[in-house]
């Protein structure tokens, strides 16, 4: 699989994007590190002439982006997912250098669709939208100015992504990573779950949840083994419906006496 | 010496520039990754209120920036040129990635001043402005899309700058790199001595001054060797004189006889 093919499978997600300048910019900036593929989530203004003026020729870009509602329609499909942060966070994801983390990327993106998540201008990502992403990067920047803007932003990472791609070699054992909307079932279910067994009671549930994600996240879940945990979900739900099934009898029993 | 020393010794300087909000926008860029010292040579328009809008906060840098009429005065006491060329060109001296360069680069900022050189936004810079430079440096871009918008091309060798910066270990040997004006004053007096002994008459001198000045940049001069090469320069100057005074007293005799 050659460098074109490859970053054929890469997709920039743009978060709810402010300015439609700073869009046609980073289109230009994906555009010359040979990067096609751009998602657009509740962008304000696209699209939009000013965004067609920054793009200076990478307007095919735009004219193929895809606009999108939610990051999960984003992701669709995903199987594996970075997170950009300007800040290092209370609860997070491993946290590494673009040049870190770039060459993991590639090797999924040989197999799978992958995705770069930028967040908005001002605030970045949400926590939700973090805990999408297996991995998340922050770039080094002065500690007393960190401020890049999202296209800069976009241009560094694509850049390292080319480079990587320009010394990527495939891995041995080529892994077959969930989709990002098969990832999302299985936390839905386990949510379910553990309300349903009663885990919650005594947790701050979106806590509690923000970590399991994180552990997930760091085990870059495979198809099977989502299909392995959704098994033990519903065991684990059978046996307490059977549970309660005989609390209830047995109450009544109670009751009848 | 430490990181924000080095790069205290890095200027950049940006050549003719036409758009105003680049030069802001190269401004946060710069200040991004730590990097202070912003030279502009005939900015078409400079300052201006677009220049600050886009500098989101990095508006220091501007207020500090020194405007030049020429490279000659840009390079001003810089021991070392690393110059950007988006083509691979004709007559050239070395042409690296940014991430070969930097680290040579940071290895004369921890002595002595050095210089980052951009050009144009249209046409980069030109063939007189890339001669005042030890190595030219490429950003490997998509052939067939490599337009950099010119702050994202800041932007990315200064993050190269910066990442270089945090692995830098000064080497065993430092040496004194011989500063601009002194190999400018070496390269006027070559061309000089050149005429005078007549080595133009056969040969393009302003393509031969190229060649030169590329086999000087590989060499890295130091003060040293500039003195030695303008010493022999003198002595050559000097034979010649002398030759061409006996040539003249024997043509005299002749005349005489």
């Amino acid at each position: 699989m050659d460098k074109p093919e490859i970053l054929n499978n890469v997709r920039v997600v743009m978060s709810h994007t402010t300015h439609p300048g700073n869009i046609g910019a980073a289109a230009r900036a994906m555009k010359t590190m040979g990067l096609v593929h751009l998602y657009l989530i509740n962008p304000r203004h696209f699209p939009d002439p000013q965004a067609v003026a920054m793009a200076a020729g990478a307007d095919d870009i735009l004219q193929q982006a895809t606009v999108c509602r939610s990051v999960d329609e984003a992701l669709q499909g995903v199987a594996f997912t970075v997170a950009m942060t300007a800040r290092l966070r209370d609860i997070s994801i491993e946290v590494r250098t673009p040049r870190e983390a770039m060459p993991e990327l590639l090797q999924h993106a040989a197999s799978q669709p992958v995705a770069l998540l930028f967040g908005t201008e001002m605030s970045g990502l949400t926590n939700e939208e973090m805990g999408r992403a297996q991995v998340l990067v922050n770039i080094p920047a002065n500690p007393g100015y960190s401020s890049l803007n999202i296209a800069a932003a976009v241009q560094v990472v694509a850049y390292e992504l080319s480079v990587a791609a320009e010394l990527y070699r495939p891995s041995l054992e080529a892994v077959q990573l969930a989709p990002h909307e098969q990832a999302e079932g299985l936390f839905e279910h386990m949510e379910r779950t553990l309300h349903e067994i009663g885990f919650f009671s005594s947790q701050n549930p979106a806590r509690l949840m923000q970590r399991l994600r994180r552990l997930y996240a760091k085990a870059r879940l495979e198809q099977e083994e989502v299909n392995i945990l959704r098994g033990i979900l519903s065991v684990t739900t059978g046996y307490n419906a059977r549970l309660r099934k005989r609390y209830l009898e047995e109450h009544q029993d109670v009751q009848e006496h």
